[in-house]
């Protein structure tokens, strides 16, 4: 039996590093923001729902510490703000770290007004990142059980990167999707990419479904057209990392690809992903900041070069989808169609306000 | 300065082992049919010509092997014909390997029935070897400087694989038409595909492109649709393992989903390669083998288990990209263009009969 992946406990937040997955099970010990921003930053927590979740820990662990400490209300709201900064900068496309940051902050300054003391919001953050992360298995389970009833009978589902217990609270969206698929009876395969560089699929995926005893078979990301093309894909499910106003989506790079290939071959193509991704500040997928992080992921592999020394290569960790790709987007609220623009502002009113505080 | 990548001298056939490149400069040394036939499996040897050319050199061996023990003329063809189905059962998809072992028997057979004699008949098939070996460099300069007055001025060109010298005589075949648009000053930059499981994108055509200094940045395969959106590919080019006479080509698994991206972005996508490897005996892809390899090569790198222990993986080695998707294909005698049955009909014509051997 595995610890939980992420759990938070007297200023101490305890992840399993996915950078080490399969290899070993090793829990990374997180007791500072700069910690947390690391871990995010260097993906040993990673998936946008579940790098929110750490973000809200990762807020509570410092207003904790800071209302230990005695700090004046004033320094106390500083020094969170602070917090909010440097945790939403360790990553920067997806939506969920600076939706969950922000909202502790919007709900800071609430009870600032009010005349709170550093004590009483400190916990009031731990209350509220808890619940962000419970909140987040559930919806995680509405979008797997909307997800499924979408799908035909006898699936095989081709996924990319990992978007499962690991990627969120628990349970997962595209996996969680597939998951319910499975207990639904209406799943025959996975078709897992790899997700090069950094093997989400290879890594995480395959090892999540084994533990369900899903079916599933790995492969190269530069195979998915090929099976495509023999009619052996049913359909494509994909979690998000920001939806846009529009409805285009920021996803694992290798993402857009797969839409294409999908819209090519007559393959509905699908998006899960919790209504908080839907991102209302942006509009479109222009406007999505795509992280380029280093060339050294592609080169390397554990540490092993794998080209020649100076070989100059290009890595952004995310890319675009246009809406007229996704047949459906799948929110906790439902199954989202086109005209993508219409149906996500209808969701964004059931979504908003949230515990109270609106942040977008 | 290396050593020549295939050389063949006194029955002794030395290739640069391509499954160490980049790490190390390993020349195998090999002096039997089995042993050519093992280096062309297990990819010491790779690159449609440049397993024709070891095939043809394994036959030479064999050949003068088989004269220097005074073998009767008719054991002589025996043993000949069970070499040529050894070195073509090694790898299935290409046709230049069985191309050149059947062209390799079918002068013999015309010899033999002329009464010539063992020792004769091995010198004409270390000839006939080398021949096939210096041809294929011209052809590949020939391919190379067609497919150059293709391509528009300041080109992005995004190749797959590796098609340079290592899997040619030299030169190579999209890598050729890389060179000779460099030369011509045409080209800006080359996106290179890694090209999972075996990275030959990663490990050689890298390393060919750098000791040429033209300017390249290598892509996990899966950006390729991003950059393509971004309009940053002119132009993408592959080679080619064998091509139907309806135009429909095996290559490299994942050159049919650049095929469809290409199309779909509406970029030029160029095949390249000699006009041996279309093969009048292949009337459409649905035809063609695809070589099935290990699991262990997507499930592992450089021996070291990338997925969960009992992870399976599909690994087909070649797809096939229909003929709809490909703008022309470039080979010595010129760019065929559609409707490519009767392009390359007519394409055959100039090239047969090929040293008054015609085996197609």
């Amino acid at each position: 039996m595995n610890p939980p992946h992420i759990a938070y406990e007297s200023g101490v937040l305890r992840l399993i590093d996915q950078t080490q997955i399969p290899r070993a099970i090793v829990v990374s010990r997180l007791t500072t923001v700069e910690e947390v921003a690391g871990a995010i930053r260097g993906m040993k927590v990673r998936g946008a729902p579940a790098i929110g979740i750490a973000g809200a820990y990762g807020m509570a662990m410092c207003a904790a510490a800071s209302a230990a400490v005695s700090l004046s209300a004033e320094d106390f709201m500083n020094r969170m703000t602070e917090a909010a900064r440097h945790l939403s900068a360790a990553r920067p496309t997806a939506v969920n770290l600076s939706w969950a940051v922000n909202a502790v902050l919007a709900l800071l300054a609430q009870r600032s007004l009010a005349g709170e003391q550093p004590a009483a919001m400190a916990a009031v953050v731990e209350a509220y990142a808890r619940k962000i992360h419970a909140d987040d298995i559930e919806t995680c389970r509405r979008i797997g059980d909307a997800g499924a009833e979408l799908l035909a009978p006898d699936g095989a589902l081709l996924t990319h990167c990992n978007t499962g217990s690991l990627a969120t609270g628990g349970y997962g969206t595209a996996l969680g999707v597939i998951r319910s698929a499975w207990h639904a009876g209406k799943l025959k395969m996975v078709w897992v990419d790899e997700t090069r560089p950094l093997l989400q699929g290879a890594r995480l995926t395959t090892w999540e479904l084994a533990q369900d005893s899903i079916p599933h078979t790995l492969i190269a990301d530069a195979m998915a057209a090929h099976f495509m093309r023999r009619g052996l894909v049913s359909a494509v499910i994909v979690g998000a990392d920001r939806i846009a106003r529009n409805g285009d989506t920021a996803n694992k790079i290798g993402t857009y690809g797969l839409a294409v290939l999908a819209h090519a071959h007559g393959i509905p193509f699908y998006v899960a992903a919790p209504s908080s991704t839907c991102d209302g500040a942006t509009a479109t997928g222009d406007d999505i900041i795509i992280e380029e992080r280093s060339p050294d992921e592609v080169t390397s592999m554990g540490g092993v070069r794998l080209t020649p020394a100076d070989t100059h290569a290009a890595n952004p960790a995310f890319d675009i989808t246009p809406a007229k790709y996704i047949t459906a987007i799948v929110t906790e609220f439902g199954v989202l169609r086109a005209e993508f623009s219409q149906s996500i502002a209808a969701m964004r009113v059931c979504a908003a306000p949230r515990d109270g505080v609106t942040t977008r």
